[in-house]
């Protein structure tokens, strides 16, 4: 059954109290990088890091009766979200992680008493794993978006965009969306069509994981192989059968970002917003700033996605802007 | 004349729509560093990446007629704030800013378009250069915190915390603000007498720079000397003559933390609420997080009052928070 703005609004329902109203920032720095008034949807500062806890909340609070436990496999962000929404709601909850995983997403997602097991991304399917697990200790799969509830609970951000847009006084813009799987721009784009339809998301990807940008050009689901990278939120080798049709209809051409972009982004980010981005969370923004020629329109909206990065990426992100800075 | 509640009202009023209603955030990874709730006034993410972009906005917004440009002394976070609100303004700007002030400091003020002059921190007299051109040029003086509407402008964080307190239903309160001059502190302090009096101002200032702390402690000023200090933001050498009697009546013990445990908080920030502090805006977290015996009830709120850290300095908190995490 395909999603619709009623359970995009019936999640928001669920959600509110609950998870947070991001806000929406922007500096007069950035602008003049854009050429444009650039402005960005915070969403490294909800609960647990990313806006993935909008739709873990969101499927926790849509379960059948007498679901004891959930189950997931996330590289990181989802796995944080599953995990607190479940502690919340007093379910256990495993997740299924890549070994690679940044440490400080594996250590977090343990901390939110989550019951963590790891995978070897190249040479072992995660599903296959959680598909087994989920039948032996009878537990309810939350897939990262590929997922109704899930997809509904990131369309609240787009809620939130329209609604913040609207009091600013925007016309039309262009928002751009880090994408992996396709569960926030899908679930933006149907909010957007429903409270803003002047407004049209843009998919935005790392380098050498642009399988969303390449399936918009084709009009058919292209195959990234699985392996990691910098951006390791956003590396998923495909959009979903759920997220793939609306992104079909709703998107504008996908947008595609290089790591050292993504790295300027970072330091932007640090520098003019006081925000902590990851490099999964930072692509929408480096789009903004380094490839204007790309957008249309005088404002351009900018999801941050999220902000779980180790200390050490960071600081290389730190030694980009400064090398920048300096010529 | 002393500032009254009625000035904090009227200011919020002039800065609606202009300031921006910055978040109270929180993490249960906190929590469990602190022991109680702790709950973070994200003041970094303000306008110019501190709250003295509100003092500022009070101040330009209550000029009397035909003034045509203003004047400040600043390390830095004033001197942005001034001229940002003079551009906004239409008025012009010069800032009198220590040679030694973070380098981001003085390029972001510049690109403000203020005109940046340089002084000697400790062998030239800020006030006494700023004066002369104040009359040299026709420039109206803007004071760092000995302003009332400067003091009006900080207390509408105090508002804004006691309306979202109310909201989330805490009870009791102490408040740790990072303390310079007193401003912020002062402010907070009298919109809380009116608006939250069962919560109680805590100042918190670095070791080495504790005039406030000694002050409250003797019952009457104790001055510092001027000289640099990692939290460049708050090594003012003494509390004004206007901040300090309102300090003296409202303000709990000061608490006083190191210069380490603050680059401990920062890396705390950064790891749990995605927010970049600087050295001064991250004192009063660090107290609720270091300094747990110190502090009394079930939730703290803590002023992080600025983000404006040169990225050397940010990369040696975030290797102070590695140390931390690997024992």
């Amino acid at each position: 059954m395909p999603v619709t703005i009623d359970d995009i609004r019936a999640a928001r329902t669920r959600l509110a109290g609950h998870a947070r109203r991001t806000p929406l920032l922007s500096s007069c720095f950035l602008d003049e990088i854009a050429g444009r008034r650039v402005w960005v949807k915070s969403e490294c500062l909800q609960h647990t890091g990313s806006f993935k806890f909008r739709g873990a909340w969101s499927a926790l609070t849509a379960l059948p009766e007498g679901v004891r436990g959930v189950i997931a496999c996330s590289s990181g962000n989802h796995a944080q979200g599953v995990a607190l929404a479940a502690r919340m709601r007093g379910l256990e909850a495993v997740i299924v992680m890549p070994r690679d995983a940044p440490a400080i997403k594996i250590a977090n997602t343990r901390t939110l008493g989550a019951d963590v097991v790891l995978y070897d991304r190249v040479c072992e399917d995660r599903d296959a794993i959680a598909a087994r697990l989920a039948v032996e200790r009878g537990l309810m799969l939350i897939p990262p978006f590929d997922h109704p509830q899930v997809i509904a609970g990131q369309g609240t951000t787009g809620l939130e965009i329209a609604e913040d847009a609207r009091a600013l006084g925007l016309g039309p813009a262009q928002v751009l969306v880090c994408c992996g799987g396709g569960g926030l721009s899908a679930g933006i784009a149907l909010a957007l069509e429903a409270e803003a339809p002047k407004m049209q998301v843009r998919t935005v990807e790392p380098e050498g994981f642009d399988d969303v940008a390449q399936s918009l050009r084709e009009g058919a689901v292209v195959t990234n192989p699985a392996r990691a990278g910098l951006c390791d939120a956003i590396v998923t080798p495909a959009p979903g059968q759920l997220t793939w049709p609306i992104l079909k209809r709703l998107c504008g051409p996908g947008l595609v970002v290089s790591d050292t972009d993504t790295l300027r982004a970072m330091a932007q980010a640090f520098a003019r917003l006081k925000l902590v981005l990851e490099p999964g969370g930072a692509v929408a923004l480096a789009a903004a700033l380094f490839q204007p020629d790309q957008i249309a329109g005088d404002d351009v909206i900018v999801i941050a996605s999220g902000g779980n990065v180790d200390s050490t990426v960071f600081q290389r992100a730190l030694q980009t802007g400064d090398r920048d800075a300096t010529g």
